[in-house]
């Protein structure tokens, strides 16, 4: 038995505790919570099989008074001794998609960012269109790309149309970007025809984790008329190992910014946003500090729009935000938005830089102030790019969402 | 033991053989195989377990040799004495959604359709849009709301913005739609980063369903720009229950209209069309006679532009054609074409109608040509409309894909 060492303001304290899923050498993945620099095995520790599953889903599936009930064991069980057996240190394990998403939406709910892209564009027309400031715009996204963090991202073929040619070219984006975005993963699901209105969000979401939503800015803009996005984002959507559970965010939560005009009555009710800090790392360099305490419309508002016309959610649906932007420069969190539109190079390790090149590394790092002054951390997502496999050419898939 | 009687010109005979999932009173659901009016339980039949599922999903992931191994084993049998215990009138079992669907994909291949939504969408501008011709555009839509012929249809409820309006309003849906499409099922998934080429369809995909993508197209209008269709589609889209393989679609396959521009490389090879016909009745009376014979990008198109990003396709994935609409204005397989945006209504059973009316049922049936003379069918795709629920009031969720 032993008592977990948690260092000097670590953001993974006491008050955190992320869940993920983890695996050592020759062993099954399995659900552990994050403490210190400590991963402690769940099944372990508190001897039950919902938590020796490959996936978070089966114990989200048990909602909210069994997730805050869980949360209290773990709380009192750090602070003592605990059997070794159940303690591994965290840079020892692997870590894996921590939830299996059943269906993935990913929303546009950052003023900024839609103003920058709609200029982007569309730089003819008002930046932002008529229905933005009345629902949150989202659209889905592919489930079965959701990668976790450290899964590498192969570059994307793809139609693009150049400027000034009439018909499209095919080959390897040359535009790849990221978006720096959070996401929110539901734990207890909903029924077909009833809405989750925005007061019942805590009934349903567990956890919000990173995402990076990779996106081929070059197929996307040849694509994306009239049917949305598809395969300038489809190839990968990376996401960070460790839920943090909506119960360690109480004391992040904030003011949202004014929502002007006034939203129809179904986006009203107890409504906040979130102060998380980002930060994005292009090869090591901080490029971006994206703030999500700007962002418009809040969690409970995108889940509310998702649900108002009768759609049911599922354990384990992921929903983001989007990019969070803020006004700043140096607070987008898109490459076509810092570099606008590939004009504005930022300097990365010395070298003049646009889009993403091959071998080049993000990672997006986040945290939340909590209680008495500490942060809660939400760890890193974080991606390398690897040349474009050629068609018929075989790539491996780790940790692909089953 | 006894031999199962084939009535007559049944589109359901020895060389169609649909596999779907069934259950009989107090029972769970299991695979079974349409006959004639019989459906045959094939765990009994064939003594194996994975027919024993819930879903076809394990038996689709065995892949293509499997596949034709099985059919010909059912043929073969079908023909001869059969235990009595395996069979089962198809009017007394429930059918259910046949595949767990982890992604689904909506495409919008006819060229009818996209220029008729272009003309009725962008009144002023050229009706299809520079990609159309190059590419088989496409969306995600929700797996989750899924659901098997036969389940109701809930009004859904969202943001619209009337003529002349300057914000939004909410309430039930006024133009509530059908989109009738073709739908492909994955069998054997792929891997992230090698795209399915057009020639290897047939290694992944296992079979076609009906798909009625229901659709409310005055919310569609106000949210799609510019990430494309959510609320307007995803409340439902209803499937057939039965899953005709591939393997008794053979003797459907014709040659594709011109494609003009030739579309870039990974877009040729093996291509073929399906000469399917589908009557859509509306309150029992047939409206319209899509003919899927006229579609413009191929299923091996679709699912290669699918994938030539290094996105990957899982077993039970679905994607579907979008709607079908010829040339003619009776064969056209949307409402809001049929009606032209509700300014020339049709007449249904002596009244004239434009939307979807609570109460209202339609229902898609299809067949194709089968060997000597023979009609391959899809049976049907039925639903029918409920009043929309109020925000917090509880509807049932008969089948939600789980």
């Amino acid at each position: 038995m032993s008592v977990i060492d948690i260092p000097d303001g670590s953001a993974f304290g006491p008050d955190n505790l992320p869940y993920g899923v983890f695996s050592v050498a020759g062993g099954a993945p399995r659900a552990g919570v994050r403490v210190g620099d400590t991963v402690v095995d769940l099944a372990v520790l508190l001897g039950d099989p919902v938590f020796a599953a490959p996936t978070l889903n089966p114990f989200l599936a048990q909602g909210p008074r069994r997730w805050a009930e869980v949360r209290e064991r773990i709380r009192v069980m750090v602070g003592r001794h605990v059997p070794h057996q159940a303690l591994h240190e965290a840079r020892k394990v692997r870590l894996h998609l921590p939830v299996d998403i059943p269906d993935y939406v990913d929303f546009y709910a950052s003023e900024h960012h839609a103003a920058n892209l709609g200029r982007l564009f569309r730089p003819d027309a008002e930046p932002l269109l008529p229905n933005w400031k009345h629902l949150p715009v989202g659209y889905h996204g592919r489930a079965g790309t959701v990668v976790v963090s450290g899964t590498e991202i192969i570059r994307p073929c793809g139609q693009r149309r150049d400027a000034g040619a009439s018909a499209p070219a095919f080959g390897p984006s040359r535009r790849l970007d990221i978006e720096a975005e959070l996401g929110f993963v539901v734990g207890a699901g909903s029924v077909r025809g009833r809405p989750v209105t925005v007061d019942e969000f805590g009934e349903h979401v567990f956890g919000a984790v990173l995402v990076n939503d990779w996106s081929a800015r070059d197929i996307q803009a040849w694509e994306y008329v009239p049917l949305g996005p598809h395969l300038g984002k489809s190839f990968a959507t990376s996401v960070s190992p460790w839920v943090v559970p909506m119960a360690a965010l109480r004391e992040a939560r904030i003011a949202l910014p004014v929502q002007d005009p006034q939203p129809l009555p179904y986006l009203r009710g107890d409504l906040w946003g979130l102060d998380v800090d980002l930060t994005v790392e292009w090869n090591g360099e901080p490029v971006a500090r994206p703030p999500y305490r700007d962002m418009y419309w809040s969690p409970a508002q995108m889940l509310a729009h998702l649900t108002v016309n009768g759609a049911s959610v599922r354990t384990g649906d992921l929903f983001a935000s989007g990019t969070i932007s803020g006004a700043q420069k140096h607070q987008r969190g898109a490459f076509i938005e810092l570099t606008w539109g590939g004009r504005e190079p930022v300097t990365v390790k010395g070298e003049e830089r646009t889009f993403l090149e091959d071998g080049d590394e993000v990672s997006i790092s986040a945290s939340a102030p909590g209680p008495d002054g500490t942060r809660i951390g939400f760890g890193r997502v974080t991606g390398r790019i690897t040349p474009a496999a050629s068609t018929g050419a075989t790539a491996a898939a780790p940790d692909r969402n089953p």
